[in-house]
C-alpha cells in the first residue's frame, strides 16, 4: 500500500478501505505523508465524493487520533449543538446556560471565528477575564459543578483534524460534505456527547449556501452520529440574513444578556428555543421537542438561565460585574449610521456582506493570527420584512479604525435591498431532521 | 489573485486566465507557490481539465521558464521526433543517424527511464563513454558539425517543468492530457526545433492506453505544435506488445547497429521508417512523406546511416571499435531461457509485464536514483502471430541478479498467450494524425 495508490484510486473515483484511509490520515499526522501528497488527495475526495462508509471511516481516523474524553462520572445524557456557523450566530451563549438550568449537561468544545463567521470563542473571549483554555481534567470538573464548560479544541482533541484542516483551509478543499463531517463528528465525539443537536446554516451567509448541500451534509452527520450510537438530529436554518441584529463580539454578548432577560429578538430566540427544546429533549427532561420548546422559555423567564450564565461565567473567570453592568465596557473610538436608501420594506439584508464588513471593522479575522478588536461590529436596526423611511438609520457601525468607517458605512448600505411592497416573511426554521430522514 | 481563487476556480471547473497560470506556474518554479498549493491545483486540473487555450498558456510558461535554445544560425529545417515511450522503443537510435544522414538537422533532447519503460539516454550511455551532459552550447556546435546531438535535459531548459514533473510524479497527476501536452512541447520547443514528429503510443505497456485517449493526446499535441508556428504531424502506434526483440539497454543498442545494417526486426523497422519519412518530409529533403520513407531505407542500405552513427558516437566520446565489434562486450553473469507452453501460435506477449520483468532483472528504474546494469534484459525469440512448439525458446533472460532469475522466467511465461489456430496480425501503425486531423 502506497500514498500513491491511494490517491490513483481515489482520483479514479473508486471507494477507499478501512485500511487505506487510516493509513493515509494516521500517516499524515504523525509526519510520514507529506502535505502534497494529502492535498492532492483531498482535491480528489472533493471532487470524487465519499460513501457513508468512507465517511465513518474518516470521522473514526480523526476521531482516535487523539483523546476522546469521558464523562461517564457526570449523571444524566449529555447533550451538545453544534451549528455550521454564520453571521450573528450567537445561539450557543443563550443556549449552554438554558440548557445546562434544564438539568441537561452541556460538553461545548467550540471554534474560533475566520473569515465572515464569528466564533463563540472569541465572542466569550470579549467577556473580560472569561478563559476558553482549560485542560479536558479541569473541563471535565467545570462540567460536574456548573452543568456546563465552553472550551476551545486542545492539542489532544482530533490532532489529525487539526492538521487535516489548516491544509484544507489553504488548499480549497473545505467545502466537502464528507471531510466537513469527518471534522464536525470527531471533534463533538471526541468532547464526551451522548447526543447531538446540529444547526445547519443554509443561505448566503453559511457555509453551504444551496438548501439541498445543508439537507445532504445534515443527513451525513445524522448517519455518523447515529452509527457511533449517539442520538443526532438536525435542524436546517435560514442564514440569508443575520441572526439576531448584533453582528461583532461584545455587541453579541450584549444581545445574549438581553436574550437571557427575555428581551432578545424574535429571529435569535426561535432558533435558540427550537435546539434548546431539542437538547432537553435528547438529555431525557422533556418527553417531546415541544415540552422541550416550554421549559427553554420557562428557564429564561424564571431568571435560572440568567442566574447559569453568571454561574458559568464566575466558573471560567469572566468578569460577572460587566455583565450585569454592560454599560461599563469600553466604548469603540468611531461609530457611524447607515442611511435607509428607500421608504418602504427591508427586503433583504446581505448576510455574507454584514459579516465581510464586520471583519473590516475589527470583530473578525482575515488570516489565522489577526487580532479581534471585541467592541468593533454592527448592529442592525432594521430586518427583512420591515417596514423603513429613507434616510432613516437601519444600521449602526462600531469600530475603532477610523479609516474603515466610511467604506464600511457603504458597503452596509449596498446590502440591504428594498421593496415598496410589504414582503411576506420567510420561515426562518426550513426542516428538521432525524435518523428517520436518512 | 491568491493561489486559493486560483484552484477554486480550476476545482469548480472555469477555465483559468494566462494570468492565473503564470501566476501558479511561475509562483511554483520560483518557490513562492508551496508543493502542496500546487498538487491541489494539479489534481483539481487532472479531473476537470483543461482547454486547448489553457493547454497552450501551461506550455508557454513552462517553456519560457527556462532558455529556449536558438538553432538558427544551422542552415535546414530542425526536426525532432517524439516518443511518449514504451517497451523496447529504440527508434530513436536508428532515426537521428537515418535523418541526419538525409540532410536534416535533429535536435534531440531525451528522457531516461522510470517504471516500465526505457528512456533513450539510459540506452546510449550504455555504449562505453557515451556523453549525453553536454551544455547547450556544445549540443549547438554538434548538430552544426555533426547534423544531430543527443542529450538529456539541462538545467537551464524548462525548469518549472521539471520540478512539476517531479511534483506530478508523487501525486498521482501524471496522467492529464493537458499537463502531458504542456510537459513535452516546453520541451521540444525548447530545444530549437522548426518542425515535430510524434509518436504517440497506445496499448498497455503505453502511457495512453486507450486508442481514444492516444489520439486526444496527439490532437492536443499537434494543436500546441502548431500555434507556435511549428509543423506538427502524429502516428499512432501500438504498444500492445514491445517494439523489436530487446528489451534492455546494451541488447537495444546491438538490436539497433543491427537495424542500422538492415537487419533489423520487421516492426521496428516499419515504425523508424515511417517516422524518418514524416521528418524527412517535414525537413524538406522529400517532396512527401512516402519519398522521405524511400530514402530513410537508402540511407540505410547505402550505409550512411550507420556511418552517421559512428561519427555521432565518436563526437559524443562514444566507443566506436566496441559498436564495430559488439561482442566485445561484457557479458551478464547469469542468462536463463523462458520456454513455449503450448504447441500453435503466439497471440501476444504482454509488453507491461515484459517491461516490469526487465526493471527487476537491473534493466530500468523503479525509483529515479537506481542504478542501472545496461547488460541486463529480456530478447524475444517470437512475437504475436508466429508459429511455436511447446517447449521452445521464446525469450532469453539476461542478468546479474541470480535471485531475480527465476520468477523472471515464470512471470514472463505467463506474459505470453496463445492460439491453437493462426492469429491475424493487427496493424502496428494506427493512424497519422496533422493539423488537418484537428
Amino acid at each position: 500500500m502506497t500514498a500513491y495508490e491511494i490517491i490513483s484510486k481515489k482520483r479514479d473515483g473508486f471507494e477507499l478501505s478501512e485500511e487505506e484511509i487510516g493509513y493515509m490520515i494516521n500517516g499524515y499526522a504523525e509526519g510520514r505523508i507529506p502535505d502534497y501528497q494529502m492535498s492532492a488527495l483531498l482535491m480528489a475526495i472533493f471532487l470524487r465524493g465519499m460513501n457513508k462508509q468512507e465517511t465513518m471511516t474518516v470521522t473514526k481516523n480523526m476521531l482516535y487520533s487523539g483523546e476522546v474524553v469521558d464523562l461517564s462520572s457526570i449523571p444524566g445524557v449529555k447533550v451538545d449543538k453544534h451549528s455550521t456557523g454564520g453571521v450573528g450566530d450567537k445561539v450557543s451563549i443563550i443556549l449552554a446556560p438554558v440548557v445546562a438550568a434544564a438539568g441537561v449537561p452541556v460538553p461545548m468544545i467550540s471554534g474560533r471565528g475566520l473569515g465572515h463567521t464569528g466564533g463563540t470563542l472569541d465572542k466569550l473571549e470579549s467577556i473580560p477575564g472569561f478563559r476558553v483554555d482549560y485542560s479536558i481534567k479541569e473541563y471535565k470538573e467545570k462540567i460536574a459543578r456548573v452543568g456546563t464548560c465552553l472550551i476551545g479544541q486542545t492539542p489532544d482533541i482530533c490532532p489529525a483534524d487539526k492538521k487535516m484542516y489548516a491544509l484544507r483551509d489553504v488548499t480549497a478543499t473545505i467545502q466537502s460534505i464528507p471531510l466537513i463531517t469527518g471534522s464536525i463528528m470527531s471533534k463533538k465525539l471526541a468532547e464526551g456527547i451522548d447526543a447531538l443537536v446540529l444547526d445547519v446554516k443554509t443561505g448566503h451567509g453559511a457555509f453551504m449556501q444551496k438548501h439541498e448541500d445543508s439537507v445532504a451534509l445534515a443527513k451525513q452527520l445524522i448517519s455518523v452520529g447515529e452509527a457511533f450510537g449517539k442520538p443526532t438530529v438536525a435542524y436546517i436554518t435560514d442564514m440569508n440574513e443575520p441572526l439576531g441584529n448584533a453582528v461583532g463580539n461584545w455587541l453579541e454578548i450584549v444581545e445574549c444578556i438581553d436574550g437571557l432577560h427575555g428581551e432578545g429578538p424574535d429571529d435569535l430566540m426561535e432558533v435558540t428555543h427550537q435546539l434548546c427544546g431539542a437538547m432537553i429533549y435528547l438529555g431525557k427532561k422533556a418527553a417531546s421537542i415541544e415540552e422541550g420548546v416550554e421549559i427553554s422559555k420557562e428557564m429564561i423567564r424564571s431568571g435560572k438561565a440568567w442566574d447559569k450564565f453568571l454561574e458559568i461565567a464566575e466558573e471560567q473567570n469572566g468578569d460577572v460585574d460587566i455583565l450585569k453592568n454592560p454599560l461599563r465596557y469600553p466604548k469603540p473610538a468611531f461609530q457611524a449610521q447607515v442611511p435607509a436608501a428607500e421608504s418602504g420594506y427591508v427586503a433583504s439584508i446581505h448576510s455574507l456582506e454584514v459579516g465581510l464588513t464586520a471583519v473590516t471593522l475589527g470583530a473578525g479575522r482575515q488570516k489565522a493570527d489577526d487580532l479581534i478588536d471585541p467592541k468593533a461590529g454592527i448592529v442592525l436596526h432594521k430586518k427583512a420584512g420591515q417596514a423603513v423611511e429613507a434616510g432613516e438609520p437601519i444600521m449602526s457601525v462600531y469600530t475603532d479604525r477610523e479609516e474603515v468607517l466610511k467604506a464600511a458605512v457603504e458597503r452596509l448600505g449596498k446590502a440591504v435591498a428594498y421593496s415598496a411592497q410589504p414582503v411576506e416573511s420567510k420561515a426562518l426554521i426550513h426542516e428538521y431532521l432525524d435518523k428517520n430522514s436518512l
